[in-house]
């Protein structure tokens, strides 16, 4: 089965936006064991968009579409899926009611939200106003959604994603092994990679990084094979490997700490409030999370966290002596079982050639005992550092905590 | 002129990463007057890979790659070329001698990275192994990049965005005129936008939303006419458009407070450190943030910011009261000049029928002067909301100070 997922609007192929809709979509088909085949974004143009249907409609199987569906002037999806299906557009009372109950009889977009193609199934968006839209012809099937990630996700989740595994219930599946891994460099586990593949020759191994995290997926016909790869990988790299299901490292401290019924309180320098917001996106962190002393000026490392003025002056805001006393410092302040602390540069500016830009200390330190940290100097953006400084931060205290383990 | 952009890699078609570099080399292309046509991703498939680029090299003059260059068993990208261009591959001395000095000679990957097509133009990765590679052919040209991003970037702006410029300085140049809002929704602006298009139908409008910000752009031949769809569009919403060149408030936010020499402090609590977060993301931005509170326990807000336990405890830590008792508490701490709050329930759970999950209070105040709160009621998921409250408070707050207006 071929599956392409297409994304309409200037704002995409503009660069304006990043097309987060056809991440997302195709995270749920994998996870089917779907392969997806294609994605695409092209602008709000109905010449460009009509030839490019046309190709994809004889390749495809499965055409998925985010955007153009609104009640703006630029969106013109409907109008082409029409032509497209030579279906006339026609005013859909039931839309129109459900509009009318949701938003009044004066909705301005009213007349033009409910006005779809006739052969169309209507997919309803109970989030906004613009439907979805569901075409089927010889065995194949369209269908788009509005834009607006958070209406798209919605109408994915309790329409269309019940409808492929109906409409597609005989399609073959592949099987899927995932394997999430900390502190590790592409060169590091590709030799180990390289003999897998030896091993397993059908097995089809991806490698992915991310700023410091690492993941492998294994996909191939038989499960076994799969197993096999995926525990030749957890031996070679035991205390690195932190989840088969998700990149996501905050969820395993969270379910940590909640576990363990443990309080963390963290204090960032650099980071600026990266690490408290990764861990506070996944809903239940207010169960184990006291909070997180953003100190981006040394007024704060003093005021706030009580790091000795002392240690400011003599070894620098950027010093393991900060770290570990911004570490100690939540105590202090919060009632915390477990600290975590980040200081360095994140340029471009602020480097010296003692200090360059990416030189990084994280602490971690449990109440009543020493802190721990380790150093650090990478090279990148202010965004690249930021992120990577996050990810070690969240993966030394993960080792620290599951595996016992401190280092790099 | 077409261009497209194609993204080489599993991770993408998968949905493990967002193609963010799509969007990256978008950017700099329109800034440049450039149409881009479309943007691609495949897996690392030679075949698909072979029969896309076969239509693609039909269609555009200008195909640009990302990915699938790299060292690794998945990487295929410099095969497939050799074969399209029908080059050989050959072993470059000058990337063996560049990555012998930067890497050692010991890099187990230096006779696979040092190996390209005979007929490509090598552009060097300062910051990589992979090394950028450059085809023409008949007029058109094919360039393809490392795919992690900030290889990419460095490439890109290094190299190819210089030679397209050179290789492309007679085509066509589009002109656009951006405009940002906040604080307004599509149904706000579109009806101004309509008059617009009537009175400027050469003029391309594309409306833009993200999470509480909505961007406009203009684009056609006569910059006249761009500049007057410009202003009545600002005529219209004179205290809502905050720039004119990027989507990123915290750059206008950060202007005001050093160019006033003032400081800012903030007390978060469900943004969970988003909104220092972004502040931070700005290079410079130590010179005016002086830190957040992320208060994420009721126990930070009463130690840490000095909320009252009574107000704590008779009007909840959702409240106007609580918010601002916030805001107050940021100048206990911190030398500000001015600070910002924000408290409220980003679910899923913890919702009540009175406050209900998007409930949520924002306040700000001016150093010995009341604060001032606004309240909102939103829907959508956590990660939605988080977003929203940022790009509100920082609205909110932005409006305050450079226009003197507080509202919705």
């Amino acid at each position: 089965m071929r599956i392409e997922v297409l994304a309409i609007g200037g704002e995409i192929v503009k660069g304006i936006v990043v097309n987060s809709n056809a991440a997302f979509i195709s995270r749920f088909l994998t996870s089917e064991g779907w392969d997806v085949h294609q994605h695409s974004a092209l602008p709000d143009n109905a010449s460009l968009l009509k030839d490019f249907l046309a190709e994809a409609w004889k390749r495809a199987d499965c055409i998925l579409i985010t955007g153009g569906l609104g009640p703006t002037c630029d969106d013109l999806t409907r109008n082409v899926l029409a032509e497209m299906f030579s279906s006339k557009l026609i005013f859909n009372e039931k839309i129109a009611e459900d509009l009318k109950k949701r938003y009044g009889s004066n909705l301005a977009s009213l007349q033009d939200q409910a006005t779809v193609p006739e052969k169309a199934q209507v997919l309803i968006n109970p989030v906004g106003t613009a439907s979805g839209l569901l075409f089927e012809e010889g065995g194949k099937c369209l269908i788009a959604m509005p834009g607006v990630p958070s209406e798209m996700g919605v109408i994915f989740q309790q329409s269309v994603l019940p409808y492929l595994r109906t409409k597609f219930a005989h399609a073959s599946r592949k099987k899927e092994q995932q394997v999430h891994l900390c502190m590790l460099s592409e060169s590091n586990v590709d030799p180990v990679l390289n003999d897998i593949q030896k091993n397993f020759p059908q097995v089809d191994i991806g490698i992915y990084t991310s700023d410091g995290l690492l993941s492998v997926i294994f996909s191939g016909e038989k499960s076994s094979d799969l197993n096999s790869a995926a525990t030749a990988l957890t031996n070679a790299f035991s205390t690195q490997i932190y989840s088969n299901t998700s990149v996501r490292i905050e969820e395993e401290l969270q379910r940590f700490f909640i576990t363990e019924k443990l309080k963390l309180g963290v204090a960032e320098s650099c980071t600026g409030g990266t690490i408290a917001s990764r861990l506070t996106s996944q809903p239940g962190s207010s169960e184990y999370f006291l909070g997180s002393i953003v100190s981006y000026s040394n007024a704060v490392k003093r005021d706030v966290l009580k790091v000795p003025e002392e240690i400011l002056e003599r070894y620098g805001a950027v010093s393991q002596e900060t770290a570990e006393a911004m570490a100690l410092g939540v105590f202090k302040i919060m009632d915390a079982d477990w600290s975590l602390a980040v200081t360095g540069i994140a340029g471009p500016s602020g480097g010296t050639e003692e200090k360059p830009v990416g030189t990084v200390w994280i602490s971690l330190a449990k109440r009543n005992h020493p802190p721990e940290s380790l150093h650090f100097k990478w090279r990148g953006t202010r965004q690249k550092i930021i992120t990577i400084v996050t990810n070690y931060a969240l993966s030394i205290l993960w080792r620290r905590l599951i595996k016992g383990v401190i280092g790099p």
